[in-house]
């Protein structure tokens, strides 16, 4: 172990203790070499070569259907598509016509899927964040055919610590939450897919950590996902104490039930954010107090109709009953941008998604989708005590505020809502909050947008920080009309899980936080510690700062309980 | 011509009377029928096949050399691209093998192409814009083997009026200012490449005009790039009817000259977009007084090294002596986006490249080159009268405000700047202030992350309004703590050349305008001929407008002496 400091520090995404021995995910393979030639027999060279590319697809094929086991199904829609690509006949004939050419076939297969990419990148275009499946497939197809450690995920029998550059949704379909004692990566942020995979399972995770994929294999380290810190070959003692630690504080965690609400009394509702009725269950557990995020997209994904109404009814009623007493908040179809589905496609080609036909202005574009989906809710809700709230993503302007709850109202929803993620739609609160019941902030998008700078690239994580004081701004312009006009103002993007961050929203006047499940806990804790002034002076501390990093020091000088917590 | 009404509406992009016959851009070519075979001699078809793909490639060439001539050097770049795509060894492979199996050479050449997009969309990926690069080759390729009329841009001797769905550079690069009367576009908007072009040309146009291209061939057309009306078959009396207003407004233009100010004399510069030595000569024949925008990426583009340090010096000196008494802001590179660069590709993959490593985010990852660049334009300025002030494209927050600042300064420019185009930068302006002598606000992209649509996309024209109150309010936010500072606060965008949004520009406290050449004399008129409490007045009834239309009409109502100029 050269040179490597005892303690490292990244940014903690996902409180909680983990230890154990480091398992990095495989490097990649290695590029076969230029001129690489078969033995002579193409016919043999190019049955080996489909073996290889039919055995990838299989493997694929069998990791989704053990994803789908798992609860996963988005995993086992990703794993299928790339499945589709292996056997992709296109692609079969590229290889052969090399191979043909006396070209070995780890080779072949290298320069046929390089075929793609230079095309692309000939026109001047850029390649798009998924083409990594692509290579993904590449690679397993010749560490196969060339006899290497396939890519990908380790196998163990031990609680391990999870190390990676940064982890993608194929790395992780498989992940047995039982064995895997903590994620640290070397990139992404606190809205990156390990962050919000480790809040979802529950597992402590570090990120932006930079050198974490260079630790040894095998190195034993001491996870701290609150303070963001690494600890290389702990002591026994250590490991001990940081469990203790941590046990002190589930056990102060479990102190903390009930509704939320900050020391003084002042609620504040602490709902869930599903993707469906599987994730009800643990939406109870932490004690959510309903839904503040139903996102339906799970209904519509991989399928090349719209589901049916019956089938729609089905899956809002039973989140609907779960909650008999607390509110539902159910997103509308969010389409478009990295949520692509096949029989809603975007109207043209999208350079960046991000800023394309996306949310509501594609449910414009397709009106009856709309339209079918607030029926069912509106059956859903028949009769149920449950308070259904429905609300648009991706508005940007009154007039499509206007839009959605005329269309909400005509289907018999008498609570219509926007998100607001859009800059645009958060400067002029004042004149959207009287169209409709109620806001919900989406931080996620909202820091994306007005940071202009993408979620989903690592390189960027310092622009997606929740706390820049411009985006906490516009949280504050949006809450201020809201709470003149009486109405409500949440916020469900993952800052509301951020146990500071949420006293600080409440402080800019947020009345309700929605999170994932694991998150409900320590948030609960921590705003029933401080007082709403307390949290007010902690919001005016944030707001008076200048970058995001000031902002956060700033803020938890104001919130002294938070060092109670172990936060 | 059935039912044809007799005066069509759109939007207005580009002032000026334009009257010919209609010439639209060529239908798409069909597709070759699934399962069209060629008559039994493979070679034969193989060599026809590969005949129409080079001779494509000739073509394309060729138009790129003529477009060089006209002094197109980024025509030039784009269609020797696509040349290239076009004589892809993986693409004539792909056919071939097609053809091995008996299918037709123009089925053949389609399902090739074919192949590289499914599998992207297979993959569950977009295409991004420049794939209709590929498009445009296939189908060129197409229309050769079965003998149909070429795409593109029509072929005539005497003056039309362009028509099509909407105009792409490729279409463009070869066009013959002096033979097109007017553009008629049925997508884009105010920041669309049809809307820039024809305001950089000088040529009237009209956009957003639904059912352009069902104007039969040769239909003769009135078009008012002003009003945004196309009048379908004139009489000889309305057409020179038209011309004698324009030419009246072309009286009142020439009158309107010198410095850009208020009727009460309040000042106003009014400079000029540059995107380098070739755009002076239009710059000083419209009385500029100077450069607010000084592009450098011509420099960049298209090399495999950076430019020399000489070479740069020269190009920015020959602007600086051209304006002796005058200001010259020059941004420093502004790669990445829709801008890639060879020697200075993003570190990454992608997926939104509006939103990702572009502008001063990448400079930072190649300090290098931006401090070649600074020191550049030190030497450059040594001697000469003219004011250099130099700023950085897309910066998002106080720090890389004060990155730049000190990068200037050590390079011994003491007028730093910066681009406000970032939401966050707007609403944080109050912090940048303290770091920079000045900011340039870029309306287009401001508009395009505020409302998070992207403006390379005809179907979001809606969303792409500089008039959008939201942006209104991130101008107004900016210009305030400018003031209050004593610096200057300019704009730089599109929207500074929209005559009655430079009022409103200059009523919300704006210091400067800076535009395409072309509209500096309507801009200078429609100033010249309000007090600055005119324009406040208009500023705060668009303010006070809900919608992006609302704020357009309210302006104008207080902008009375626009009729005047035929506004």
């Amino acid at each position: 172990m050269p040179d490597l400091p005892e303690m490292l520090r990244g940014a903690g995404v996902s409180p909680g203790i983990g230890a154990g021995p480091v398992r990095t995910i495989a490097d990649s393979v290695p590029e076969p070499p230029a001129g690489a030639r078969h033995a002579g027999d193409a016919a043999a060279e190019k049955a080996t070569a489909q073996d290889a590319l039919e055995a990838v697809a299989a493997d694929l094929e069998g990791r989704g259907e053990r994803a789908a086991e798992l609860g996963n199904e988005e995993g086992r829609e990703v794993l299928g598509a790339q499945a589709l690509m292996a056997r992709d006949p296109g692609l079969a004939d590229a290889v052969s016509t090399r191979i043909d050419g006396g070209t070995a076939a780890a080779r072949a297969v290298f320069e046929a899927f390089g075929v793609y990419r230079e095309m692309l990148a000939g026109a001047g275009e850029y390649l798009a964040a998924r083409v990594s499946d692509l290579d993904d497939i590449r690679d397993r197809a010749i560490a196969r055919l060339l006899g290497l450690p396939m890519p990908g995920v380790p196998e163990s029998d031990e609680p391990f610590v999870l190390v990676a550059r940064d982890l993608a949704p194929a790395d992780t379909a498989l992940l047995d939450p039982a064995l895997v004692a903590a994620f640290v990566t070397e990139e992404g942020g606190p809205t990156s897919h390990t962050a919000i995979l480790a809040r979802t399972m529950g597992v402590p995770a570090v990120v932006a950590l930079p050198g974490a994929t260079e630790l040894p294999e095998g190195t034993p380290v001491l996870v701290d996902g609150g303070a963001g810190t690494v600890r290389v070959g702990p002591s026994e003692e250590e490991v001990a104490a940081a469990r203790g630690v941590a046990s002190a504080r589930d056990s102060l965690l479990t102190e903390s039930s009930g509704p939320g609400a900050t020391k003084d009394g002042h609620r504040i509702p602490l709902l869930a954010n599903i993707g469906g009725p599987r994730d009800v269950e643990a939406a109870l557990a932490n004690g959510a107090e309903g839904v503040g995020l139903y996102r339906t997209e799970f209904l519509f994904l991989d399928r090349s109709t719209p589901p049916g109404d019956d089938e729609q009814e089905a899956a809002y009623r039973e989140v609907l009953r779960a909650f008999p007493e607390g509110r539902v908040v159910v997103r509308t179809l969010d389409a478009g941008a990295d949520k692509p589905l096949a029989f809603l496609p975007p109207p043209g080609e999208e350079p960046n998604p991000a800023l394309g036909e996306r949310g509501l202005r594609l449910s414009r574009v397709h009106p009856e989708v709309l339209r079918a989906q607030l029926a069912a809710l509106a059956r859903a809700a028949e009769g149920l005590p449950a308070r259904l709230e429905v609300m648009a993503p991706m508005v940007t302007g009154v007039e499509e505020a206007e839009f959605f709850a005329e269309s909400c109202r005509a289907a018999g929803i008498d609570r219509p809502g926007v998100m607001i993620e859009v800059p645009a739609a958060a400067l002029r609160a004042r004149d959207l909050v009287t169209e409709v019941e109620f806001f919900s902030i989406g931080t996620n998008d909202l820091t994306q947008y007005a940071c202009a700078a993408d979620r989903q690239i690592g390189g960027l994580a310092g622009f997606q920080d929740p706390w820049t004081p411009a985006v906490l701004d516009l949280v504050a312009m949006t809450a201020g009309p809201a709470a003149e006009a009486g109405k409500g103002c949440g916020v469900c993007g993952e800052a509301a899980g951020d146990p500071a961050l949420a006293c600080v929203l409440a402080g800019l006047g947020v009345t309700s936080l929605s999170m994932s499940a694991p998150s409900l806990p320590l948030v609960r804790a921590a705003l029933s510690r401080h007082t709403l002034e307390e949290c007010r002076r902690a919001a005016e501390a944030a707001r008076s700062a200048r970058t995001a990093g000031q902002a956060r020091t700033a803020a938890r000088e104001m919130l002294p309980a938070l060092a109670e917590l172990g936060l």
